[in-house]
């Protein structure tokens, strides 16, 4: 996938309790985050007495260049990463969210994406409430305050159980950092155990980076909380019994190889998709090349089954990505890319499979398909290793709309000749879910069109929250 | 009064409806506001469907780099400049502050200072509302959305009439402009014309800048709509009968010059208050030097009056008051004035009289008696257009606490020997109120201790809104 | 004079050896100096064993956030301000020059304008050497560095002696700082005493601000050298037996007026210059107003000598200046004046007596006079300062074009016209140097073309030394 | 290697002659060749008449940021970018370096050393030139401006002539771009074809980049000039009778794999460096994995050779790599590694063979054995596809100093103990000869301390040339 054609949706998550340098250990963990989202940044530290916020638009890098930065002072906090949406960025939706209630500091940092977002919005500014971002995630913070659940045993449970849809929570009090899932454990989230502190990651990535041992995942329905007295659970809502909606996507795509995420390793499940890949689309090549990075793992299972040696047809400059290199791009021909070069030696006068990890609008597929025939390669065979990628997600992940998916009316047939490849294949469902243990406990909406629940015409028409309450 | 011992709740606010330009026109009227509020600043514009905003920390200047200005594309808007308070600065804090209610979007830009905020903001709590600024400013727009006054005619109105205290308030839907002024008119409100739209500004300074015609003030207890049916007015609450609040301090200090403020000429208002004080407080002397600029207009009033010469004896360094050249100050000794520079040839050998609006802490003050001597004044002689400060304000000025005001517990004399002049002589409370026409309607709280109402016990020790709410 | 009529090519430049908290003291040096100079600056400050250097676009203040501002050690250092030229300002050409020759490192930080830089650079260009600047400043290195000079006594006197026109030098090597003046004395250039140590300044208001003494000027045609041994004089070449070239546009406009600038308090004569024009142009009226703040000692003159009482009618915004305004402010229209504002209240119905220090271009005037119109003024009087400004100087001030000069073919009566005036008039020539002690000892060809010396007519074509070099 | 542990002294050169948008393509070309030198970055476009610059600090995409930037206009131009030394960076150091000799503007780009720069510099320093810069590729300016070389035919010629060591040089004028390379061919420099324009690039994957063909290298010994009339060669020199001392270090480790340098695949010579260290260094072993990205073609080549899997047990962050992370890193603990993660699943349990290019101080290969071991590696092999890196270089690879270099004083064994690994190999001298296909044109000094020719006692001393000139 491509960083143009990349999901904006996503988001990345971390807090701790009890650890020392505690803003150096989120600014971290963060940064080892940072690939779930790239436009804000935001980290609140509590000393038990004050909540002390630094965010911003930016990578996580820039939080230190603010003057709030210095003041992160205390034991708990929690983090966020997030993706803005097209436009002028907002720098209101940064998060985490933190507000006053009537009991004190409450802050949220939340990753995913609530189906009753709107019902819940309308019903809460129809008693008078007011919002202050377009984000759903300010949504947990109105049920928190709510005399309703507020005044009861269990309250932060109740205020959860109303929710629907993707969420991975974290919560933070003057006293405590909290994290819960929805109960269809949409997107990942994990324990991790610092000296005598906790941490709560959206990926295991971010505990190894910071020196934690990985406990175990947040598990659906569940909320835990880190406070003096140690860590507890509760359950806030039974998970689905039939089956979870574990976003397999995270799998395909999101999640960084090196995490254990739905308690798989991500590396090892895109060695077993790039396996399956050689066996459902075979094909005569010379050379198995990956589209670094996303296609890595993928093109060395497809080399290892397939027998293809593996070669590295593109390098990848590390130094793009930063914004301010977009207004000259514009003014680029196509064939130019800024991120991935050819290496003319290693494709010349070979028949070469390139593996990557999906494909999207297809526009940059077809030009580095392009640019190996440029470079004299022979035949050019795309494998996917996922299904053709078809159908929204309402949980997470803002795919371009249908006109935008480029096999979402075409066939596979007529997406080979639009980004001109010899061939093109893609995984089977069954190929994809064979790469995973467990595969009843995941989604595959936006391959199948089917979703673990049927969010309802009204959330569907209206899930792009962002659309709604865009008028502020 | 100097750079650094200003009072730090002030704000200036600034509005249009149906104008051209409308980016523009506000960016050029905050900026002849700019002397209310340097810390912070915002705009945001609506076209009717959509309501855009940008704002940040520092000068209206800065404004402009944000890429969220080139989208503030409409007919109607509010703006806002505001002083940070110590710390760390709350970018949260800043306003315009927007948000979505169930009827769509409200923005509010306040300067003021409610005395029921603390009470309001814990019933609103109480019952579910959760708050995002610390500021008192956000409590109106809970008002506005509480269906209580929602689903009533007059919504604005009731809501309004509900605050106590200081304000100036300009609100902003999607149709409409709206300013309104507390009962008491504590905090000044103008309503200009400019072709055939209005504009709202808190001083006639930023009417000029942008070419508007001064229509009238806003009354004490009057809401003001613009919209496309064209302006009207309505009466949320009766103005006091007997003499309103206005701040003379208003008129002493913060006000710019070619400001027409609660109906009179702030330059005329300072250069009747330097004749008075030339009246109550003569010497023999050879020159009388100005403290610029706040003390020009006081000090032309006391040479007319007095007969002594006028001359510049300081020199103001314009390139002073940008927030880098801080952290170098600390190092620089007592003596080192980096924003005035004392003209030795104009001092030497002179009897001087120097006068200033006010003396707060009064190192300021003494650091600079000193410069002249060692520039060559025979004598130098303090003269203060206002009386001693000692009290607290309630309602939008952040005097320094008790313990740090020079006059709350000395004598003239005594502070006369702490700054080292040969002399110290206030203007009477009776001399300051002589400046103004209507001397029954002024606030003189900050001087006399007596308010025009009383704040409350409670009120009193909570009035620090920041404190309670500081926990943030 | 106004912002954008602004004359480029001035300088400031100060200095110190033997001092502590070098860095500090030079910052605040060229912060009082800023006025001088403000699109660049830079320090160097030397240790004996090496040199750091600090320097870029922009103000003194910014250098504090370049990262080689806390490398700044050592016991002797040279600073400089600068205005930029017109296009993309050309970092290299900010100052101080920092080169190494055979003997070591020299550095140089020039006030003024050599007539013989086109040939003098020819002739080392010719010899095989290489200009890395555009400024005429980098010849004094060529010079020292010449093996002519370099190997005889008296090296940097013989050096100095070489060039002719306007200069204030300071030089740096690893062991001394020297301050030469050229033989008229174009540019002012004092020595101040602080502590065991001394101080280089452009202008007096410098040395006050760094707390040093006044000792004297730095003579025309004189070398001061200060090192380890205290200080010490010699002459490099003669002075003007006749009469010097003191600017006397330092006295009307650019030197601050709490300075001493050729021996003579600016304030002093720039009263002197309103006496003056208050006899020789008298007029009926009700107010003198000055424009700030160049003005104002003028105004100040002009009221004491016709009787005509002084009042502030126009306020300056303290906030103008950053060049992040000027994007937006070509949007406006011609009658909107972002730094001066009328006071109406003071204007409205009165005859009026406007008092400048000079006139370039009319067209700042023209707006002004235009607002004072539209505020109410019954008449107004514009008076300047010093006459008309017809000719070009050679000498360092970068006046516009000849086409650009209001006053270069045009009568006082059509130049009253174009602005608006009800009436205009200048002082004389007389009157302009009546008001300086040593009439004899200034030059006066911006006024009467009539030079120190003939510059050649190459030179003359040759002056703007950013033409010819231009390419760069 | 690790970022830490870099040569600072490469550079990238790129350069163009009749192409359309010029600024853009030498901006794109510098940008791919950015691994060269990531701590400064310039570029200069002529016009014909005028030369434009926009240089700084900092990465390639930060000059776009610069208000210079939109001033390239023309048809010819060059680019530099660079490494800087330690400390606070010197900016005047940026390259291209401008100057103006007596025929025009003159501009130069280099990458390499000048071995006899110290000799040079003194002899024009004691002829009376200044050096504004403390690069040794400031000579040869000095040298075409030199009325020796100036006045006779082939100048440039003459003056490349005199310098000793390696450079590849590219050359500016108003009219014509000029590329020339050492007569030992130290650095590479290659030319291009863009429609009808030139294009000259220190590697071919900047050719790439642009879209212009690859035509040939520059010749050692040779310049070549591209101007209105197109190209045309000279020989400055006689290239070196025996062998070349083409860089080896270039295919180890600098240069991009998709570029051809000396007219080798890069990615082709690594592939076949890991193929013989699997020979020369075989291992039992249950993986081999690449250090990220620098030993991942020598990884392929081991695993091919050695029939052992290759998969990814390091995962590179691409957010790394701001400088202004660096102010936390300090605070980390040494196993914190903010640039590689390992893969825990991949290496758990395993054995495992490390390849990576080369081995310099060794204490983040230390950190990175110790973190597969954390990771539960059962055992670590530590390949190094080059041999021991223990002599300087004095042709343009700033290795630390030999008490940094691990292996400098140390036998084999004894840096496997210090780095912790199982077992620890290099490839052979033969080993990394047999890569190349024409070994006695490589220079390998810094593995044999065997240098093409004897830079001398004094040069060897005095090499450091910012050492010797670091007094500025």
């Amino acid at each position: 996938m491509q960083t143009d054609e990349r999901p904006k949706h996503y988001c990345g998550i971390f807090g701790v309790f009890g650890v020392e340098d505690t803003a150096r250990v989120i600014y971290d963990g963060l940064f080892s985050l940072q690939h779930r989202g790239q436009e804000g940044a935001g980290i609140c530290v509590g000393n038990g007495e004050r909540v002390f916020t630094c965010k911003g638009m930016g990578l996580v890098g820039e939080l230190q260049n603010r003057p709030q930065f210095s003041e992160l002072k205390g034991h708990l906090g929690i983090g966020h990463v997030r993706y803005s949406t097209t436009g002028a960025p907002r720098p209101a939706n940064v998060q985490p969210l933190v507000v006053e209630c009537i009991d004190g500091i409450w802050a949220v940092a939340h990753n995913g994406n609530l189906t009753n977002a709107h019902k819940l919005r309308k019903n809460y500014q129809e008693a008078g409430s007011i919002f202050q971002t377009s984000t759903d995630s300010e949504l947990l913070l109105h049920l928190i305050a709510d005399p309703v659940f507020r005044t009861r045993p269990l309250r932060v449970e109740r205020a959860l159980a109303e929710l629907q849809g993707a969420f991975s929570y974290l919560v933070m009090t003057n006293n405590a950092v909290m994290a819960a899932r929805d109960r269809y454990g949409f997107r990942p989230l994990s324990i991790g155990k610092l000296g005598s502190g906790y941490v709560f990651a959206s990926e295991t990535c971010a505990l190894e980076q910071v020196g934690a041992d990985y406990v175990r995942d947040v598990l659906p329905g569940e909320l835990v909380v880190a406070d003096k007295r140690g860590i507890r659970s509760s359950t806030f809502c039974e998970p689905v019994t039939v089956a979870l909606g574990q976003c397999i996507f995270e799998h395909v795509y999101f999640a960084r190889p090196d995490s254990v995420v739905f308690g798989q390793s991500v590396h090892d499940s895109r060695i077993r998709l790039g396996r399956r890949l050689a066996k459902e689309a075979p094909v005569e090549a010379d050379l198995v090349i990956p589209v670094p990075d996303s296609g890595a793992s993928a093109a060395l299972g497809y080399s290892q089954a397939s027998g293809i040696p593996l070669d590295y047809g593109f390098i990848r400059n590390h130094y793009i990505g930063r914004t301010f290199i977009m207004p000259v791009q514009s003014q680029r021909s196509d064939s130019v890319d800024m991120k991935l070069a050819v290496v003319p030696h290693v494709v010349r006068g070979k028949r070469i499979v390139v593996v990557d990890d999906s494909l999207i609008r297809g526009t940059t597929s077809r030009r580095r398909v392009n640019a190996l025939r440029e470079a004299g390669a022979k035949e050019v065979h795309l494998r996917i290793s996922c299904p053709p990628t078809r159908h929204p997600c309402y949980f997470g992940i803002d795919f371009p709309t249908r006109t935008e998916l480029v096999a979402a009316d075409k066939t596979v047939e007529e997406v080979c000749k639009f980004v001109g490849a010899d061939s093109l294949a893609y995984n089977s469902l069954e190929g994809l879910l064979s790469a995973v243990d467990h595969p009843d406990d995941f989604c595959t909406g936006c391959f199948t069109g089917k979703y673990p629940y049927d969010v309802g015409t009204e959330e569907r028409r209206k899930n792009a929250l962002e659309t709604w309450a865009g008028a502020m």
